[in-house]
């Protein structure tokens, strides 16, 4: 599919795709740039025919297609590289989690004649390091791709690409996108993040171990809020518009439940409880999630 | 160990305590009181040694050990028979998630020579209905009894009874007990409930399909949230104290989070997001949790 590939950035994520495209034969000449050394120990493990480089040089000029799967916060340092070594020949895609704010950074900052089409596959799970990395992690999962007028035929390219990878490929505007993912991917992370900090802080103020009692519960929102710090920043610092609306109205509905709690509001909690069954028939019925009980788990 | 006991209420954790009770040879007979006709259907299947009765009646005084299951609010109903038809000879007990105010529904209307121990096993899914029981359900898991000064023999006679099924047994006061479970299991639930909520709300103002893009985290809250409305509903109501305290802590802290946020306060962000991963480290420490990333979920 291409002679050369390179992935600057190798942790879960980025490993997971080069995992897939060696599975998969996507290039002849695969390269990883990633500058975490206990990282590259990992990486190298992996393949032989991986080419680790150090450099991002003029062999950038050489590559076919270039995925771009560092935190966000990278990005700036990475395009004043593609700005100096690439040409319109090769084809740049990323996999970060905001849209809106690459999409002003590229049109800002990276040179006009180079090729960057925006991807975020909806894959992911809260361990960090290539050695989590897992060739089917996209697999029947959603990728969602920013939609380009201008440059169709890359745009096709890469769609081909994701779906080498297992992935089922949706296009979108990137301002459709974040305000999407604001509700179904950023805010429960933060409000996993924040439960997580209400409970350390109950525990410190009553000075009880509570946390030996988390499998009532809290465990979910444990798993969520162990994911990668700098990632998650990242989108929160990128998507705080979108984050604050619908912050808000979380806000304002817990507000509304606690009221309704405190007033004993009968028929009215109930409904708003049963109501919430529909969702999940809906997730399980896309084959969103797994349908056995408890996920299946079994500890 | 018990010549017979009964289930009054025999859903997914009176089941799951039917078929423990059934591979653990706990009882020479077991009684299963259950109003739920499509239940019965599926109780009668699990084993031909249960018996099925159809009334609370003068039948109660032969039972060595009764095991309330029913939601909280059927409670009332149930102490009105047990006050016509039971003697001291009878163990009581009851698995609900909240223990002040049924200690004190018991000290007020309970005839004050019956004997009602409080359990709490800290074990449940989702799912609701008999079909769902698992005898392995409380394996290694918390039961949580309530203490009695002046029961302690039946006190540890219950305490067997729940290590025979695989429990972990601590005793707390009902007081504690409630705090504690207010933030490990009733506010996780209540928050879960209200984000599914948030999104519901969000797609209907939008008119936008966001539930097909709930990988990204939204699933995992969309199981909570279709957990047994009538059982949650009874324990934000019976809870509604340390609900009401924990609510405003935890609004505080995502009000507090925003800000951040929107201030781009980067290291104290970064801070934050990062202490929470010593939770996630602490409940796999514990082993209240799968350790395998994303729990070894495969969609």
């Amino acid at each position: 599919m291409f002679k050369s590939i390179l992935i600057i950035g190798c942790g879960m994520i980025g490993s997971s795709i080069l995992r897939g495209a060696i599975s998969q034969k996507i290039s002849k000449k695969i390269y990883v740039f990633e500058k975490n050394k206990k990282y590259r120990n990992q990486i190298k493990k992996i393949n032989k025919k991986i080419i680790l480089i150090k450099k991002l040089d003029k062999l950038l000029e050489s590559i076919d297609l270039i995925i771009v799967s560092t935190p966000m916060s990278e990005y700036k340092k990475i395009i004043v590289k593609f700005n100096n070594f690439l040409t319109n020949k090769t084809l740049i895609t990323d996999v970060g989690s905001t849209r809106n704010n690459v999409a002003k950074l590229i049109k800002r900052n990276l040179s006009k004649k180079l090729n960057w089409i925006l991807s975020h596959p909806i894959s992911g799970s809260e361990a960090s390091g290539p050695k989590y990395g897992n060739k089917n992690l996209f697999k029947n999962k959603w990728c969602i791709l920013i939609k380009n007028k201008n440059k169709k035929i890359l745009v096709n390219k890469l769609s081909r690409f994701w779906k080498k990878l297992g992935s089922k490929v949706v296009f979108m505007n990137e301002r459709e996108h974040d305000e999407i993912f604001s509700v179904t991917s950023h805010l429960p992370h933060l409000v996993a993040y924040n439960l997580i900090k209400t409970a350390q802080d109950f525990q410190k103020m009553n000075k009880k171990n509570i946390i030996k009692y988390s499998a009532g519960g809290l465990r979910d929102f444990s798993r969520i809020a162990a994911s990668n710090e700098i990632m998650w920043r990242d989108v929160f610092f990128n998507n705080s518009r979108n984050m604050s609306k619908i912050i808000d109205l979380f806000i304002k509905n817990l507000n509304q439940f606690k009221i309704d709690i405190n007033k004993q509001r009968n028929s009215l909690l109930l409904g708003k409880l049963k109501k919430s069954k529909k969702v999940r028939q809906q997730i399980l019925l896309l084959k969103q999630d797994v349908s056995k009980p408890d996920f299946g788990r079994e500890n």
